[in-house]
């Protein structure tokens, strides 16, 4: 259920609610500009990947940065997109079963909206949807390129399933989609180029086989945050997805190299509401607050203080110092371990600069999981 | 952001759309039932923590089966809970803030409410604020029982906050807050035991320097799904605070001997997305339908399926028989791993019986954390 605003637009930082979803917004700032210039003058496209933020408001202004749209991963995360007036979405998933392909072409009818396939039975009902809400469907064919989830496997199996879109009238072959997710994070920038140079290999194969079919592929579209300057330079994708560097994480903050130029501009704010022993504080922000599946958060600018240990609605800190100051009241930014299931938490961006509150921007994709 | 339920009441329970978290009726009344059963003719009360369904539908079904009330972490969800008819509501945290103090003494102009301290500052704040609203609040002193994580150490400094308390206005002194979170998970019965003696000694310890304090202790409440029968057997405690018995959860169901009593009456409904391979299926449920803090989900009836993995909006099972029938489509039934954080992620309870969707349950304070 929607909650209020944990904040005021003008009321000093210092009053904010907590638990609360805090952008720095010079920081936020920033970082659309830093990938909108590391990618101009290429001729890729930057697509960003909506399933991070979930708000309209935040892919409005990829696009004012020259996005050509956005990414999702949900047909519910698509309608919040353009219902919020982002004019070309690519669901980079599958989607499966009669409601949701019946919404995903009636959404093509207001802005353009591409999907992907893996499976042949699928391709079948999604024509028969695009054919009943009169529309013609982009559709790219997911290859695996190393993450071993969705995607038919590289070469032959790819432009086996391109032929049988491209035969489909409700529907137009668009390209291939190539998201290699299992090498972002990897720490070593060398491991990490490896893991993509491999990813790249699969994609020229499969484009080979698509050469070979009579199908032109128009798009290859992947890429994140923790990998895209290897996409960028492979001379095969033509789109990059990234969509954490907007905001960073801990887990990214820990990776080698690149993406190291964007800032932390997303926190956590909490209160310390206990403070009964020596070596140990408790936060208000607990597993409801901030995820854990990728580690605990890091609190910003106070590296004496350790989240050990989150439950429900409690962070359990280890003094590293006992003597350093930690008071029942206190305020604490802290930095997610994995962004984009933390912003799923929440239904506000309470946005800061200056120690004041600009913006409240809604999450409207908050929940979107169908 | 609310979003729309996954369901219609009266559709069939193969038409629900997926991701949706499901109840079964059946077994979740069951579960109402055996508690209420289990504390029938003692002097216990049962005040079942509503942290884990957050939906005051479920809080008023619990009071009707004889519960006092409930406990809630966050003024927030006792708002929710207090507007949707719960008269009596036990926040078993410290709340710090003067705006979260305020509704909280506000809140108790409309109902009961009370709420637990452990910090001499806290309790001087707090009885400004009951002053402030024409309320006097009954206030429980939380007494740390062995989870280190809120509370003031047992004996002589519970007695002397106490006795800070009881000296205040605006606030009742009104028992003690005793819950040994950590030992609810403990797999084996004997060593939960143990730590649930070590927790009840503590109290002991408290209550018997209240004594000495000349300050009664009209209550000891606490315990928790995995313990509340040695707490209940204790003497001491007079009130049972179990939250998840009703729904239970993945890694409830590894603990031996009681809580095996429940059933598992709570799932994430799934549709596999895709088979692209012999050894590997995709559901559409991930990260953002389902809280891995516990390890992964359960599918429930497949012991040939195991979630080997989750990102954000995939679960990756592994088909431990690859000739086993899964297919794009099928529909199966998730187990979560840890309950009251999946609850969180989702707006709708959507409750089946007979096969058929029976009732849609608004989870009115999901996302509450403030």
């Amino acid at each position: 259920m929607t909650t209020r605003p944990p904040a005021d637009i003008g009321m000093p930082a210092a009053e904010i609610d907590t638990p609360a979803l805090v952008v720095d917004l010079d920081a936020y700032e920033r970082n659309l500009d830093r990938m909108a210039a590391s990618l101009a003058g290429t001729r890729l496209r930057l697509r960003p990947h909506a399933k991070t933020h979930k708000s309209p408001v935040v892919g409005l202004q990829q696009v004012a940065r020259g996005a050509v749209g956005v990414c999702c991963q949900k047909v519910s995360e698509a309608e919040a997109m353009v219902n919020g007036g982002v004019r070309n979405v690519l669901v980079t998933n599958e989607i499966v079963g009669p409601r949701k392909l019946a919404r995903l072409a009636s959404l093509a009818r207001q802005a353009e909206v591409g999907v992907c396939v893996d499976d042949p039975q699928n391709v079948r009902d999604l024509d028969a949807a695009a054919r009943a809400f009169g529309v013609r469907l982009p559709v790219l064919v997911e290859v695996n390129v190393g993450a071993n989830r969705c995607g038919v496997e590289p070469g032959e199996p790819a432009a086996t399933l391109a032929r049988q879109v491209a035969a489909q009238p409700g529907l137009r072959f668009a390209g291939l989609q190539a998201y290699q997710g299992r090498a972002q994070h990897i720490q070593d920038v060398e491991k990490r180029r490896e893991a993509i140079d491999l990813a790249i290999a699969k994609v020229r194969e499969s484009v080979d086989a698509l050469s070979r079919a009579g199908l032109p592929c128009e798009a290859v579209t992947g890429a994140g945050t923790g990998s895209y300057r290897f996409e960028a330079a492979s001379g095969v994708y033509t789109e990059i997805q990234a969509g954490s560097y907007i905001f960073m994480d801990a887990d990214y903050k820990k990776v080698e190299g690149f993406p190291s130029e964007f800032e932390n501009a997303l926190f956590v704010l909490a209160t310390v509401m206990s403070r009964a022993t020596r070596d140990r504080a408790v936060v208000d922000a607990g597993l409801k607050a901030f995820s854990v599946d990728s580690g605990m958060p890091v609190v910003q600018g106070r590296p004496d203080l350790e989240v050990q240990r989150a439950s429900d609605e409690h962070g359990v800190l280890l003094l590293r110092d006992p003597a350093a100051p930690v008071r029942v009241g206190d305020r604490l930014f802290l930095i997610p371990g994995h962004c984009d299931p933390t912003i799923n938490l929440h239904d506000w961006y309470v946005g800061i600069r200056g120690g004041r509150v600009e913006a409240l921007w809604p999450i409207a994709a908050r929940g979107a999981v169908v």
